[in-house]
This record gives structure tokens, C-alpha cells and sequence, in this order.
């Protein structure tokens, strides 16, 4: 196929094969479940080479998101999120239940109990969010219990206990520090949940940045997302190397302004995110020492850093976002690129925020 | 019609309405054009209601918006940015030239020379980019001649200059400098364009912030773009008051983990932009006090400030997002409530990066 137009994101399909496989391999390993999160990519293709691998299904953050992949087979769906069902959503999710087997998210008695009065009668599960230290969303370890009494009571099922170590995006030691307080939370929530008699199925943690140091002898299922594809968070944290780094977005010099770069990608294709630890809102894969120092919605001005050529206006360069996960979302479209045969992979849950 | 899910983000259309008029009137008492920036909303809808209320064109950033608004009618668009045109896109903008008055900006010579080989036949004019302080693109404005030089050589006409004082997103005096800095820059690249013998027709700036500093004895097109709908940049900026905020993102409390209200709105539906100015990741319209803390893809963590009982779980609030131009691009439908009768309005260049 011709080339699209710049800015495009474009996918390295032999890293991302490589990707998917290691962390396969690496739950094979432990013997633990990987429920890979599909936020990330939110492509049907990337989906079906993760259960390919062995997923034993996979974790989406919306109904929306399941619909999508439910509406491709995908038949073993977590949302992994507290959700807070209305009759119109409660009806979407008997609709995906009749197809597939369904867990959903809760971390409040009242959530359960509002899900209880609309889902009661439905075989949709329960999994039960515990804080592990994100502050974040979740219940306190110790109050699993009390939740998962009152879905007993109300007669949907709780298939176990789930938490996501999100500050585990942290540099240096915080990594392992959150694995420990993960494995520690999932701990005392499944001695929460044994306390009214509810023995758990499942205990679900996992991030990318901690997957390295999760206790696997806690938890017995993980739901990495970002592993596959890769991104500068990942990058400047020493989790993945730049050459496993599977998406870039193809970019356009359009400027030499101020005796800088100038690219055509800006914050409507490569995200916003900037966390405390980034070193600027994206990286370039072939100038490790780039920064990119500022950014507009078309306009990504970057600092080459050294003595380094520009290179010249019209040539194109490949910049890594600083997180995958929202850059995808901004696009209709991924080029998969494998040795020069170039894949269009639809986003199919692109915006799929409800 | 039936509420969408949460979140969606919702226009107060009789707000929108005042928004437009209200600019629209301020360019007609100064005597200068009024080109709205139609990438704060990629809205046909909007962009009738701007050109309804006397605007002279509208304003774009990529070659796919401006196909996006001829295909409904919109007959004269400036790609306010510096192009890199390719025999692809020379293509596009040929087409778009076949029923509509196309400018498009360049910002050097190599850049012009570039657009001149592919497009020199054609009607479509130039404007030269200037840099009035943002360090972003554009050359300095004593450069304008030599570039608009080569414009002439080449058969393109140049109809003028243009800036973008993106420096006006500043808080307290920076606005008025800014809007300082863009009249001498465009002063100055009209005199360097008459030592060339090419009198500018337009001379192009305004932004939101800086609009009420602008200087309008020199400026003779104003191309703002957020002031329709107004985001908690220009609220925190003190540019516009919460009462003039025309989107919102409606957002259901999922969560009191910790104390706190977590909402079902992140950054796939307000974006993640957060300027050195913002105080949080967003604002809640009915709370001022209020911060979003933290932001995930599908969470705001909000700080409620003060002594205020929380909203209950399941109750709905609006929330400002931190700058709308991104928030819009995440969804593809706008719903536009007028007095509770609500429309669906389509993000019609949604994506349009290219």
C-alpha cells in the first residue's frame, strides 16, 4: 500500500510479535493467567495475537470497549473498573453476557449493590477493586470482605479480588515497592474475602513497569497493556529498551524555525501526557539524546541535544509518545509494518469512553 | 432524544450562541476579519453558526480539515500552519482550490519553494508565518520579504503574514505583551514584505487570551479559535468566567475511594493537557473550589476543597476540561442542549491530523 500521509502511527509487527510472545512466555513461566489490557491498543488484531499466545482473555477498561471485542469473538472479558450500572448499561451487559463470560469491577457496598439490583439474576461476576497504594479507586484490602458479602447476598457471584499498582510508574526502586504493596493488598483482601466465606477464584494485579518484580506467588493473574506495544513512559523508566518499542508516530519536518526541528505530530496524534518523570513530551526512536520541549496540537519542537545535524525539511523521523495508550485512541488507523508489507489495522474501540 | 452514557461532553448551546455573537461583534466594531480557528470544535454546525455571525472564512490546521469543511460548503480556508507539501497533498489542495478560495502558510524558503514547484500554477496564496515571541514556528518578521520573494519568482501569490502569539497563554501581564510582541512582528514583516514590492493584503493574528489586547490598528484578521467554547485554560487564565463556559464533560461519580469523588471522565475524553498555569487537570463547573488531582484514562480524582459533602455515587457533575481543542478531537459527537432539547452534532474532523 502507498504510504499514508505524516503524522501516522506505525506499527513494527516483529517487535510487537516478540513482545507479545515474552510476556506469554513469561505467565507460562509462573503459572499465572495474563488477561492483557486492551486499552492500550484497542485493535481486534493485536487482541487476537495476545490470546493467540495464551491470554485467557482479556481486560477492557468500558462496556464500549468489551462490545468491540465481544463483536469479534473475544468471549472472556474483565472491566476492570468500578462501574456504576444504569439500567441502559445493565441491559449492555446481560447483551455481552449472553456471549461471553463477563466480569465486572465494584469497590463500593453501594456499587454492589445498585449492579446487585440490575444484574442479580444475570451469570456476570464480580471482582472486587482493592487500593494497593495508587490512591486511585479501590477499597481497602481489609474491606473486601464486607463488599463480597453483600454481593453473596444479592446473588452475583465474586470470582475474586483485583488491583492495579499504577504508581508503579515511579523511577528507581518505586517499581518494586509497589509489586511488594500489590502482592500485600491482594494478600490481605483474599484473607478479607475468606472471612465471610468466599473463597477467591482469581487475585489480578499487574502493570507493565512491575510485571518484573509482581509476587506470582500472590497473584495468580495479570493484565499488563502497555508490554506490547511500548512507549517513552516505558522508555525513561528502564522498563523496555528503545529497540523493543513496537509504535512510533511517523513524523514530517515542516520547520527549521529558531534553528530547531519542527515536526508535524503535535498533542492530537502523540497525547499530552507528560508525567513528573518524563523528560519531555515524547521521544525521537533514532536521537536518543532529542527531547521534544514543546508542544501544540500540529507542532512538536525538539531540541536535538549535542552537535547533532537537523535533519532537513521534508524528511521524515519517528517519534515515540510518551504514552501509547492515548496516542492510539487519537487515531482511526495503525500501519503494521512487517519487513515492507505494510497492514491498516482498524482501531476499532477508538473512543469507546462509555 | 435519549442521554448518552457518561461521560459525553455536552454544549450549553444558548452559551455557544452569546460565545460566537459576542466575538463576532468585537471584530465588526474594529473594523478587522474575523477567521475563526475551527479546530477548537471540527464542527460543521459551529462553523455555520461563526459564518452565520459574519465571519469572513474560517481557519484551519491540516489539509484533512479543510476537506472536511469544503465537503460542506465552507468556500474559503486557511491552513494556518507550514506546510510541507507533497505531490499527494499538492493534489488535495488543488481539489480544494477547484471550489474554494485556499491559502496555506509557509515558514521558509525551502518550504515555499517546495509548494511553488508542485503548486505554482494553481490560485492558492500564501501566507508567511512569523514568529511574534512564541519561539513555536514561524521566521522572524524582517525575513518575511526574502521569503515571499521566492513566492513571487514562482508564480504563488502572497496575500500577507501571520503570526500566533501562543505566548498570550500566560497568566496576568503576559497577555498584553504578547498581544505586543504579535503587532510589531506583523508590523514589521509588512514593511520587509513592501521592500520587496508585495503589499500584504492580510496581516493575521489574535488568540483567545490575547484578543481584548490585540492591536487592531495593525492586525487585520483575527483567527481565535476557543473563544466559543472556553475551557478551564482560559477560565484559570481569567480570560472567561465559568458562566461563559459553553462544553462540558458530564461525568458520573463511580468511586469514594479515600474520601474522595472519582469520576468516570479521563483523559481519553478530556485530554491530558495540563499548561505550567493549570492548578489540576481540569475543573468541575458547579464546584470552583474543586481540583481534578489526579487523572487517569477513565478517572478524575477530584479534590473537592473546602467542607462540601461529596456528590453521591451515581450523581452526574460537569467538568470543564483543561483545554477544549483536544477534548472535542477524543469524541465523535458534540451534544448541543438548548433549554433540554439536545442535538447530536458530529465532530466532523475528528482525527483530521493529515
Amino acid at each position: 500500500m502507498v504510504q499514508p500521509a505524516t503524522p501516522f502511527l506505525r506499527i513494527d509487527l516483529t517487535r510487537l510479535r516478540a513482545n507479545v510472545r515474552g510476556m506469554a512466555d513469561h505467565a507460562t513461566s509462573a503459572r499465572v493467567a495474563l488477561r492483557p489490557h486492551v486499552k492500550t491498543h484497542k485493535c481486534i488484531e493485536i487482541g487476537r495475537l495476545q490470546v493467540g499466545a495464551g491470554a485467557v482473555g482479556i481486560t477492557v477498561a468500558t462496556i464500549g470497549e468489551a462490545e468491540t471485542f465481544a463483536g469479534h469473538g473475544f468471549d472472556d472479558l474483565f472491566i476492570a473498573y468500578p462501574l456504576w450500572v444504569r439500567r441502559p448499561s445493565a441491559r449492555r451487559l446481560e447483551d455481552l453476557a449472553a456471549g461471553a463470560r463477563v466480569a465486572i469491577g465494584v469497590d463500593s457496598i453501594e456499587g454492589l449493590a445498585q449492579a446487585s439490583r440490575l444484574l442479580g439474576a444475570s451469570d456476570i461476576e464480580v471482582m472486587i477493586e482493592v487500593d494497593s497504594g495508587q490512591h486511585r479507586s479501590g477499597v481497602r484490602p481489609e474491606e473486601a470482605g464486607a463488599v463480597a458479602d453483600t454481593a453473596r447476598r444479592t446473588g452475583l457471584k465474586v470470582r475474586g479480588a483485583f488491583t492495579f499498582p499504577g504508581h508503579s510508574y515511579a523511577p528507581g526502586a518505586g517499581r518494586a515497592a509497589a509489586a511488594a504493596q500489590e502482592s500485600a493488598a491482594l494478600a490481605r483482601a483474599a484473607t478479607s474475602l475468606r472471612e465471610v466465606g468466599v473463597e477467591p477464584e482469581v487475585l489480578s494485579g499487574g502493570s507493565t513497569p512491575s510485571i518484573a518484580d509482581t509476587d506470582l506467588g500472590v497473584v495468580t493473574e495479570i493484565r499488563p497493556g502497555v508490554y506490547c506495544l511500548g512507549d517513552a513512559q516505558q522508555w525513561e523508566l528502564g522498563v523496555m529498551e528503545p529497540a523493543h518499542i513496537a509504535l512510533t508516530c511517523r513524523s514530517t519536518v515542516v520547520s527549521h524555525a529558531g534553528g530547531r526541528v519542527v515536526l508535524d505530530a503535535g498533542s492530537k496524534i502523540l497525547g499530552a501526557d507528560r508525567a513528573p518523570y518524563s523528560t519531555g513530551h515524547g521521544r525521537l526512536l533514532d536521537f536518543p539524546d532529542a527531547r521534544i520541549v514543546m508542544l501544540a496540537e500540529h507542532h512538536a519542537v525538539v531540541d536535538l541535544g549535542g552537535d547533532v545535524d537537523l535533519p532537513p525539511l521534508g524528511s521524515q523521523v519517528e517519534v515515540v509518545p510518551n504514552h501509547v495508550c492515548t496516542a492510539v485512541n487519537l487515531v482511526d488507523t495503525l500501519y503494521a509494518d512487517e519487513a515492507g508489507a505494510v497492514r491498516a489495522w482498524p482501531v476499532a474501540a477508538r473512543g469507546r469512553n462509555s
